[in-house]
């Protein structure tokens, strides 16, 4: 009999949910659940309360409509007897993170804190803590703390502690009236199981926990903040299960929320880039796997534990038990494309892409495939959302070098796609300059799908060959992966991610690989663009803050 | 009797006409004949025959054109007697030069060099003879010479003799037929006189020429190059005429093109950025007048020798007798904000321009002008044309800096106009430094009558009141005011140009004065500026450069 697993990806703008054959990987149904509030970053929904600049919050009621019209959905589609979906698995962006009561309600759901902005799920992208994020890596610098060199020495405003410290620095009262505080993936099986679980992935990656030192002491916590002092045995808890766990069985009010059965597993929740790592099927060192779409995450596998500077982290067990995962991301890179083909294409683009039948995104990627590496005598630093690995730095911005009266929209897009490659090779090649060897690439999420001549440029940038994932929703697919763990191999589904893997996970037999006389150009324009991502990047030109400090000041006058 | 002059500006896309009430400068009509074939950077007209990057020529029958069309025009719109029209003057764009036969034919307008682009007009900003100017410079500096203290240290390849050398170079047979090289605004007084003459300030400020010392010495042009050793004698001359003097009457033929009288009396050639400084009323040193358009010339007049490093050049008598005329510029000011529009602005803003019924750069202005100095966190240098003073460097290209995902292109436009006004700030400093004192900014030119934006910041950003020309055509006023004195007092006109442009040149009573509280926050960015200024303009890092380079490289492959 053919069992099914259900994985939920829960991305920045929509949730989807797709139903996966166990025995082969198989997607049979796929849908998506576009959130009805999306991005929250200018005001609340609903109200007057504007957001202050560099916000980014969501509606925890989009996270349950997404359960709710997506898993009905896809049972309808494949005409499969809920009986026969054994498990299911969750995935979630991350460090996206709210207050809840003790019941687990979002202080946001209830009418008394409904017009307060830190009452919300702060999404990942939310960079309005990096006053607390600076100072929870000054006091930890200042204590000698050796955590922070899991972390590239250095943690970002996306981070747990960072959001958790400017919820209390700007409205106490939130901070006083959560009973919890937890991230949105653990909050959504919390949802489906009735049981308040702590995933070991987002514990590891986003809140400074370890297999082997658990949580920062209580004396860093006080130090930092005498309120936050006992926050971990206050608002959260030192019990964390490692990813590949079960968390629970379905509910009742779940299994009608979803139309599965009650008490079908469910797994310990877990983050969009780390369930692709197996869904590519990697689960062994050497392979960087890159989940491309708004941003990119970087997953590597290493047998040993190094210190990699400016990476995002490095989780035992955190990716694939039995093995150091280490994480690495960019910012800004689909994001860059959207907002480069939103706030700057003339119109006759537009006109032109009409004609054609195309979108903006086709018609440019189109023109700027005819030009050839170097031709447009551009170059960019990717920061227009900062700058996450290596240098972890939200205050740099973005930089376009080389522009002329003949330079052509296309251009400029060739070569935002470039230094977003040129991100990349400076991650990579940190990774393998400390003792983490990386021989391939494999891609996946949106951009794989969306841009070949993107994929190239990666490929001739990095000097990588790059395979791509078979699945077009690699993540969703992992959580199936790990819902059939979840479910055990005695009710047909798996007893390890590894023998998921072997069968469930598949690769494209297309193969990115390095074209040697764009290798040669690339080479050239990478070694300016490393000159000037040190120059602008490590402090000997502090022109990006200093017009950051300005704007923030004039906009604080005029406000 | 009331009598009257014609002022021909020649500009970059157009020439226009202006006829003028000698006794007061009332601007009496007013024709403008946009030229037919334009800039001509792509391809030669009516061939296939394509241009290299970075030219830019001229079709000579488009400046006759302008006088057969523009001054009927204006005798016709006003009515006038054109016996009552006693002179006519002439300025153009410089150096704007052109190989012709001995009676003045253009080697373009012959069918055996019609197809060849070294025959036609090199327009000021054909930017393709950087090596030959190089060469010039580095010969000069081998040599020991004095004379390129004069134009602050290097000369530019807009300039006459880097231009002739590119047609020695590239096309020899072009060099060896050309009989004469001169430049444009002679070539059209030739055209009107019968007879050739060489005004002193073009010779002075683009060909090398002084009052003192004439041409540079023939062994300095046999050293640049054998063949050019007797190139003064050959193709040029050394009779010298200072501007301000009457170069001939108008020919029947010219008469017939024109309407006027023959015999009307015709100025020696002149150059629109300088007969603007009368025109605005400047007659002695302390005021800068700003020539502001796609380009800006910037003009001083100073009691002193003195070496200013970066400037274009100061001529003794060059822009008014008894003076040392320095000048300087940016090559890239109107232009910028028009490749902004035209290769930047989304559809959106095009529809709400439409709604609105203004155009797009009203738009962006309107837009513009809500935000506050700093409030968009960008920087940007205003290289996209290279860099005329204060470094002299057309190998430099755009760069802007501080981008977010959050930028509008009103916020890029406003720092594309804020770069433009650091530069002059630049300019203007440099002066200061150097002995030569400016107290106050004089505008003329398209961009003060559109942008009043543009203007406030410039009062901002240099700290100094802007007055602004009455007439929305200042050269063209210049040039009546020059017809006027080549007439002569006895004729109605005036005996000297101080004379005319005590009772001809007007001011608007509107003074931009500089807000402090503006003046403050600009200080910094200016600050900013200067440090990214250095930083790629005087060779720490040469980026812009080497991405030239491997574009030309590229391109070459390509090609």
């Amino acid at each position: 009999m053919t069992k099914y697993a259900i994985g939920v990806d829960f991305g920045t703008e929509s949730g989807r949910a797709v139903l996966v054959d166990v025995a082969n990987g198989r997607e049979v149904a796929t849908a998506v659940y576009p959130y009805l509030h999306g991005v929250i970053d200018e005001k609340l929904p609903d109200s007057t309360v504007l957001l202050e600049p560099d916000w980014a919050l969501q509606d925890p009621e989009d996270y349950l409509r997404t359960f709710q019209t997506t898993i009905p959905a896809v049972l309808k589609e494949s005409g499969i007897h809920p009986a026969d979906v054994i498990g299911l698995g969750v995935d979630f962006t991350a460090c996206t993170m709210l207050p809840v009561k003790a019941d687990g309600k979002p202080l946001c759901l209830l009418p008394e804190f409904r017009n307060r902005p830190h009452a919300w799920v702060k999404l990942w992208k939310h960079h309005a803590a990096q006053p607390e994020a600076d100072k929870i890596n000054m006091t930890a610098r200042q204590m000698k703390l050796g955590w922070l060199d899991r972390y590239g020495g250095k943690i970002s405003s996306e981070w747990f502690f960072s959001k958790t410290l400017q919820i209390l620095d700007e409205d106490p009262e939130i901070f006083q009236a959560a009973d919890r505080l937890l991230e949105a993936t653990d909050w959504v099986v919390w949802q489906l199981t009735g049981v308040e679980t702590r995933n070991s992935c987002t514990a590891g990656y986003k809140a400074l926990w370890s297999k082997r030192e658990g949580f920062p002491d209580k004396s860093y916590f006080k130090a930092l903040e005498p309120r936050l002092e006992n926050v971990v045995d206050e608002k959260m808890t030192r019990t964390i299960l490692p990813v590949g766990n079960r968390a629970g069985g379905l509910t009742e009010q779940a299994a009608v929320w979803t139309g599965l059965h009650p008490g079908t597993a469910v797994a310990i929740a877990n983050v969009d880039a780390h369930v692709a790592v197996p869904a590519v099927g990697v689960t062994e060192p050497g392979s960087m796997v890159m989940i491309m779409g708004t941003s990119i995450c970087h997953m590597v596998l290493g047998d040993e534990e190094h210190i990699v500077p400016g990476m995002c982290g490095y989780v035992e067990d955190g990716i694939i038990p039995g093995f150091f995962g280490y994480e690495a991301g960019q910012s800004c890179v689909g994001d860059h494309f959207a907002w480069f083909v939103e706030k700057c294409i003339p119109a006759e683009y537009e006109r032109e892409a009409k004609q054609l039948g195309s979108d903006l995104h086709q018609l440019l990627e189109q023109k700027a495939t005819k030009l050839k590496p170097g031709e447009s005598g551009l170059l960019a630093l990717d920061w227009w959302n900062g700058n996450r690995s290596v240098l972890v730095d939200v205050d740099l911005t973005g930089l376009l070098i080389g522009a002329t009266l003949a330079t052509k929209a296309e251009e400029i897009y060739r070569a935002l796609i470039e230094a977003t490659a040129f991100g990349t090779r400076v991650i990579v090649d940190t990774f393998q300059k400390n003792g983490v060897p990386i021989h391939e690439l494999v891609a996946c999420g949106g951009l794989p799908e969306k841009n070949k001549l993107l994929m190239q440029i990666y490929a001739d940038v990095s000097g990588l060959p790059i395979k791509v994932s078979a699945s077009k929703q690699t993540p969703a697919l992992g959580s199936a992966m790990f819902g059939a763990v979840a479910a055990g191999k005695a009710a047909g589904g798996y007893d390890s991610i590894y023998d998921a893997a072997r069968t469930m996970a598949h690769l494209k037999d297309e193969v990115y690989k390095p074209i040697p006389e764009n290798q040669q150009v690339y080479e050239i324009l990478f070694s300016e663009y490393l000159h000037l991502h040190d120059y602008f990047g490590r402090g000997e030109n502090n022109v990006m803050k200093t017009l950051k400090k300005i704007k923030a000041e004039v906009k604080h006058v005029a406000g």
